[in-house]
């Protein structure tokens, strides 16, 4: 038996024997067809995204296509991941859509990191690349700058990172965006994260688990995650676990994780079904927040949760060599890999980035069209390349001074005790803007002195829900270094301690964080 | 708001908002009641194992009480951990009957490895501590050694470890017990591991992820995991997240996972509900590898799993200083901490252990009775703690010439796809002992050539499933770690390759498995 062959694209799960009565866990929705107009823009900015995404990938030179391919025009090495791009710049712009309709206070974080083309090529169209790099200015020249420069030395990275404007979370090891999105919500009642769970990246414990972190968000006081599981199947080489998963197992996993789920999977009108979801689940988010703000909390919310099926590689090369490409892991990373040495994939290239007819969304100058525009937030700090939470939100903590807590010369007093003592004092004082997240350690690691004025956060026990209080105790010390990145790097202070034994679980986040810290230190 | 107050013992969750039609997904069963003899058995077996546990716990001297309890028969320091031993002990005295019964081949992974009392009192219970260690002989003098040297220099360690009969699993850091536990039955037809689960570790990132393991289990080759999730509702000092979630919230979530879930919860005769649970649990494994052997296999089998929800720390003390103890967190560890100075703690210690009426349980010699005899496995082998699956179970690989695979001096070629060409031809010789888990990145490692002669064993895929391949690749590092450990411990050998950058991930479950590899060495 060689390696299994699969024998054609964008492959559907197996049914399975779970009851059908199930299916009715799925969330139905009336088809509303989006306006024209704005069907319209959402369409040509995604055409604009994919084609400079996919340019990014290949091209050195000749940017615009403005004239025939040659082999010089192509980049000596050619790096990027195609695959996610598609789905990553669908979300991109009916987020975009959402936050002008709804004037909303949004972030977006990726976990698919990968897919950085998609991020830097959205962020470039709604001005929030120019912005901070003026280099990228939304003109031939910065085009060319951001194309050719990608993922070369000097250039952008090929994963987001501190750097890509926007971004809480680095790209590279997979697992981590949901708990980091949730954390960033964490007292800030008004925010809503958008965040992308790549299929792949869903089979790794930490998000695994992070599932759960909706029962540790109090609606009262803080804001909402729109969980967007990107579906398309397949990871590097080998499909993905939710992608073999039907309806019913899908809706009975995501049900039992505390959410309510939508498919969206009309690839004929993907708009009408992505923009009616959105629109749902903001809907529920509002109706859990309200009902928990004017004192009528629902115990347990179903928070909504997005099952987004698109096929990998979406719209780009079909068949390469006799292989699908499209809706398979082969478009995971760079579809036409011989596209400096042979003439078939260069020719391949040309069509499939004519496709886009980047002539129509791009005006003389090189600048975007007002129809694509059109769809952008208006307000700067509205854009999700923009929005302050991400960019210099840090507000200093009100501290007393930790000299009161010590003991006399000569005296004696567990550290980890005064410790406590000083922490209860500064919740006290922050109550908005100070947490604690322990891997269910705080009383053995001897900080129960922080419950002299506050209480744990789980909203799904009855003797701590609804009540704010400032600690979380998950079993889980991927969830709580995610936590804690989440709350600092959108301004508060998070505090995650653990046995010394045990912080080595989550040694490679630590390095990864650090990382980012230091970068968005440099970023200027 | 100080800290909550939880205001009775075994708190049950709050109501879901999960539509009612969910609760089918339970499965129900007649209550058959255990004839009456075996009844007998199992409880004296229980009560004699969680009295030994418990006195492990407190007890230096006075092992059978044989006078009232003093001061000086209590240890110095109290170290253990009371509130899983009950639990654990129940699900051990059910596995024996169960291979007494089916005639099984069985071993166990104890997820709450701090449970060590539980299992080292079963052990020497069925005299599987004697075979290994004469000083824990079944007669008083090895009673007084099991329980005086529990958790002191030179005894019993209080986690298992290597040092523990049958255990394949290092206590500790949590999470990692039922990816083993897959592990192990693969490519062992006749194999079940019962594999408990604490719903403190289930929060972990790596068993949250581990679930869907049963996707990656051909019922043809390999045999079953029968998972025992212990919902007793506590972790050290927070409720856990099953412990709050409800049936149709546990019921929904197990069949996403892909299993079919049996609650067990009946206290009044939890041995009628437990026994009748693992028939269940049996039956359905059987169905399902009868069907895949007799060449009817089922597509995405459901295979059986158990939650079974009592009282953290049962049968002991109720309540200490007007604090619950049972069914509370505070029977985590020590229930009656100050029992070495204080009168009423001591005078409660004693109340404890008599109500297990040591004096029925053990002869005048000390050893177990012989109606506590008549649930432990007859076969030396058949036993928990000696099958030889865990005992010395290598089998070496048959390997050919790897100077076949190098190139000619002066030549060159990647040293990935030299070891890739080898390790298909090893692949090829040892078709049911050497397995590749991955975390997606076998063909990006170079080493696809072992798919000249072998493929993904991906049981949800209809690409993949039925044909027995030998690789597994799954975007978890902790599964793939989790499964490589079990495979091998039970005598074959897995490979796990990964990216170096990522092996970090996994780093402490490296250490954990590299020292119970150097004291399963060291052990006689
Ligand atoms: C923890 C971890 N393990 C392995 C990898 C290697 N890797 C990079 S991308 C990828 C596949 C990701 O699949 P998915 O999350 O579905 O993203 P998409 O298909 O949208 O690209 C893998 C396994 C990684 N980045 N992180
Ligand atoms: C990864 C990890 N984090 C934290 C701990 C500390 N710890 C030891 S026991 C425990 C609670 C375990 O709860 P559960 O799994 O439900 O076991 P049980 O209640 O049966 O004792 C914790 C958090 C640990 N052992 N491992």
């Amino acid at each position: 038996m060689p390696g299994e062959v699969i024998d054609r694209p964008n492959p559907e799960p197996l049914p399975s024997n779970v009851p059908d009565s199930v299916r009715d866990l799925a969330v139905k929705l009336d088809k509303i067809t989006l306006p024209e107009n704005v069907n319209a823009s959402l369409k040509e900015f995604r055409r604009a995204a994919c084609y400079i995404a996919a340019a990014m990938i290949f091209l050195k030179d000749n940017v615009l296509l403005e004239r025939d391919l040659t082999f010089e025009d192509i980049k000596p090495r050619l790096l990027g991941h195609w695959g996610t791009c598609p789905g990553l710049i669908l979300v991109y712009s009916h987020l975009n859509y959402l936050i002008r309709k709804h004037d909303l206070d949004m972030i977006f974080v990726v976990g698919p990191g990968h897919g950085a083309p998609a991020i830097l090529a959205s962020l470039w169209l709604e001005g929030s690349m120019e912005r901070y790099y003026p280099q990228y200015s939304r003109n031939k020249q910065g085009l060319h700058n951001l194309i050719s420069g990608f993922s070369t030395p000097g250039g952008l990275p090929s994963h987001i990172n501190a750097e890509t404007p926007g971004s809480i979370h680095e790209g590279g090891e997979l697992g981590y965006a949901l708990s980091v999105a949730y954390g960033a919500v964490m007292d800030k009642p008004n925010l809503v994260v958008a965040c992308v769970v790549g299929d792949g990246e869903a089979e790794s414990g930490p998000t695994a688990t992070a599932w759960h972190a909706c029962k540790y968000i109090n609606p009262k006081e803080s804001g909402a995650v729109i969980p967007i599981v990107h579906v398309n199947g397949f990871k590097i080489s080998e499909r993905t676990i939710y992608g073999c998963m039907d309806d019913k197992e899908m809706a009975a996993l995501f049900t039992g994780y505390g959410y309510q789920c939508r498919f969206v999977e009309d690839l004929e009108d993907i708009d009408a079904d992505m923009g009616n979801s959105l629109e749902w689940a903001l809907r529920e988010i509002n109706k859990i927040q309200q009902a928990a703000r004017y004192d009528k909390p629902i115990s347990k919310p179903r928070w909504p949760v997005i099952i987004l099926r698109t096929p990998k590689g979406w719209s780009g090369p079909k068949k390469v060599e006799g292989e699908f490409i499209e809706g398979s892991f082969r478009s995971h990373q760079v579809p036409l890999p011989k596209a400096k040495s042979d003439e078939t994939q260069l020719k391949d290239l040309q069509k499939w980035l004519e496709s886009y007819r980047a002539d129509q969304l791009f005006a003389k100058d090189g600048s975007p069209t007002d129809n694509i525009r059109k769809i952008i937030p208006e307000k700067d700090e509205q854009k999700l390349g923009q929005n302050p939470v991400a960019h210099d939100p840090y507000r200093p903590l009100k501290l007393t001074d930790w000299q009161k807590y010590s003991v006399k010369k000569g005296g004696e007093m567990s550290c980890m005790k005064a410790i406590g003592e000083y922490l209860d004092q500064s919740l006290v004082d922050n109550p908005t803007s100070l947490r604690i997240f322990s891997p269910d350690e705080l009383v053995s690691n001897k900080l129960d002195a922080v419950f002299r004025h506050t209480g744990r956060n789980f909203q799904w026990d009855e003797f701590s829900q609804f009540q704010g209080g400032r600690v979380i105790e998950i079993l889980s010390e991927h969830c709580c270094q995610g936590f804690m990145q989440g709350y600092t790097l959108t301004g508060r202070v998070g505090i995650f301690p653990s046995y010394e034994s045990f912080l080595g679980i989550i040694y490679t986040m630590m390095v990864q964080f650090a990382k980012f810290g230091k970068m968005a230190h440099e970023v200027p």
